[in-house]
C-alpha cells in the first residue's frame, strides 16, 4: 500500500490579518509554526515516517514542511520544490484585507473571486512590484507560463500534470509521501483523485496543517481518504476557512 | 564569475558537551541556531543570493542551511541532500566526551584520531544500534558504501568524487552556490580545490558557520577564497575548534 499525505500550509501572517495572499510570499505566523508541529507530531503517533516530500516555491508552504520533518527525525528526506503546487494566483486582490475587498465590492463578488470554478480576478500589471514575471524565482518559466491572476480552473490545469507526471510516478518509488502546498494547490489535487465536480470543490475548505491522507493500491487505485486527527475539531477549523470571506 | 561558499554548521548540541558526534544526528544548540541566523545576514550584507544549496543527511547541517536560507528570503531554492558530504564518521568514539577520551587514551591518541590523515579510530560493531547500517536513511547503499569508522583520508574520498561530478558541473547551471555541511567534509572539498597536503589539511579548523567563499572563472578555474567576517573573531573560532580535543 501507498499513501499520499497532503497538508495545508499552517497559519501564515496575512491568514491571520484576513488579506488575500495567491503568490504573495508571506511567512508563518507564531500560530502556524505550532500548528505545522502539532501536525508533525500527529503524523508520527500516526505511524507516517515520509520517504520523500513535494512543496510550492512559497515559504509558508516550505517552512511547514520543515517543521513537520524536523519534528518526525525526517530532515535528511528529499523534498522537492516546484511554483506548480503554489497556491492560486489572486491577481489584483493579492495584498487587500479581505473584510475590505467585501465591503468594495460585495460579499458576492468576492465569494466569485474566492470561489468560483473559472472566473479570476482581475489581472495584475506585468510591471507592478507584485508580479512574478519579476521575481527570480520564476525566471526558469516563460512569460505564458507564469500568471498575473488565475481562476480555480487554472490553478488546477497547472497542477494536475504536475501531480501526474512527478508525484503520482514517484510512489513506485517511495511508499509514504507527503505534499505541503496551499488551500487551492491541493484542491486541484483531491479534485482529480476524488474526481469531485465543479461545484463541490469549490465547496471543499481544506483546514490548516491537518494531515489529509490518500491510501493507495501497489498499482495507484485510490481506497479510501481520511483527515487525522479529532473530527470536531477539523470541522471547526474547516468552517474558519469558509467563514475567511464573509464579514 | 562562479561562486561557492562553503558553511560549516553552527554549534550543535554535543559540541557545546565536546562529544564526538560523526554520523550521530543531533540537533543545533540554540547558539547553532543564532550562528546560522548571523552567517545568513553576514551572506546577504556581502550580496549573495543564491540559486542551489547541497547538504548532507544531519539535521545540524540542514537546520543551518535552512536557517540561512530563510534570513536571505531564499526559502524556495532547491536543496540537495547527501550522505557523502556527511561528517567524518568517528567509529567507536561517536557518542564520548572528548575529555574523558583524553583522559582515557592520552591527548597524542585522540588527537591521531580526530587529525590524523589516514588512521581511522575503531569501528563501531554492525549491530551496535549506533550503526548506520541500521539506520533507514542508508537503506540507498551498499554496505561497502557505509562507513562504520573513517579516517580523513577515507571521508575526502567519498566527498572528492560528489565534488567533481555534481555541485562543481553545477556551476554551469548556477552562479552562487552554497554548501552546508561538516568540519571534515569540507576539508575534503578544501583540500581538493586547494591542492593542500594530507599535514596541512589536518592543521585547517574550519570555524562554525562563517562563510568561506571560493570564487571560479566560468570555466571552473579557482581564483581565490576568503572568509566573511571580522578576521579577528574568526582567528578566535578556529583556535576555539583546534583547542576541541585538549584537556
Amino acid at each position: 500500500m501507498k499513501k499520499v499525505v497532503l497538508l495545508r500550509h499552517g497559519e501564515s501572517v496575512w491568514n491571520k490579518e484576513n488579506r488575500f495572499t495567491g503568490w504573495t510570499d508571506v511567512d508563518l505566523s507564531e500560530k502556524g509554526v505550532e500548528e505545522a508541529k502539532k501536525a508533525g507530531k500527529t503524523l508520527i503517533e500516526n505511524g507516517f515516517s515520509f520517504r520523500k516530500a513535494y512543496t510550492s516555491y512559497l515559504k509558508r508552504a516550505v517552512k511547514t514542511l520543515n517543521q513537520v520533518l524536523d519534528v518526525m527525525d525526517l530532515d535528511w528526506i528529499p523534498v522537492e520544490k516546484t511554483w506548480r503546487l503554489n497556491e492560486k494566483h489572486y491577481g489584483m486582490l493579492q495584498g487587500l484585507n479581505k473584510a475590505e475587498t467585501v465591503e468594495q465590492y460585495g460579499e458576492k463578488q468576492v465569494l466569485i473571486w474566492r470561489r468560483s470554478y473559472d472566473i479570476a480576478p482581475d489581472p495584475i500589471d506585468i510591471k507592478d512590484p507584485r508580479s512574478p514575471r519579476l521575481d527570480i524565482r520564476y525566471n526558469e518559466l516563460s512569460d505564458s507560463q507564469i500568471p498575473l491572476t488565475e481562476s480555480l480552473k487554472e490553478t488546477i490545469e497547472r497542477i494536475v500534470p504536475y501531480w501526474k507526471d512527478v508525484i503520482a510516478p514517484s510512489m513506485k518509488q517511495y511508499d509514504e509521501i507527503i505534499v505541503a502546498a496551499h488551500g487551492n494547490s491541493l484542491r486541484g489535487i483531491i479534485k482529480y483523485l476524488k474526481n469531485i465536480s465543479n461545484e463541490a470543490i469549490i465547496a471543499l475548505n481544506l483546514p490548516t496543517a491537518v494531515p489529509y491522507v490518500f491510501e493507495f493500491e501497489d498499482n495507484g487505485t485510490l481506497i479510501k481518504d481520511y483527515f487525522l486527527g479529532d473530527p470536531e475539531e477539523i470541522k471547526k477549523l474547516m468552517d474558519a476557512v469558509a467563514n475567511q470571506g464573509k464579514k
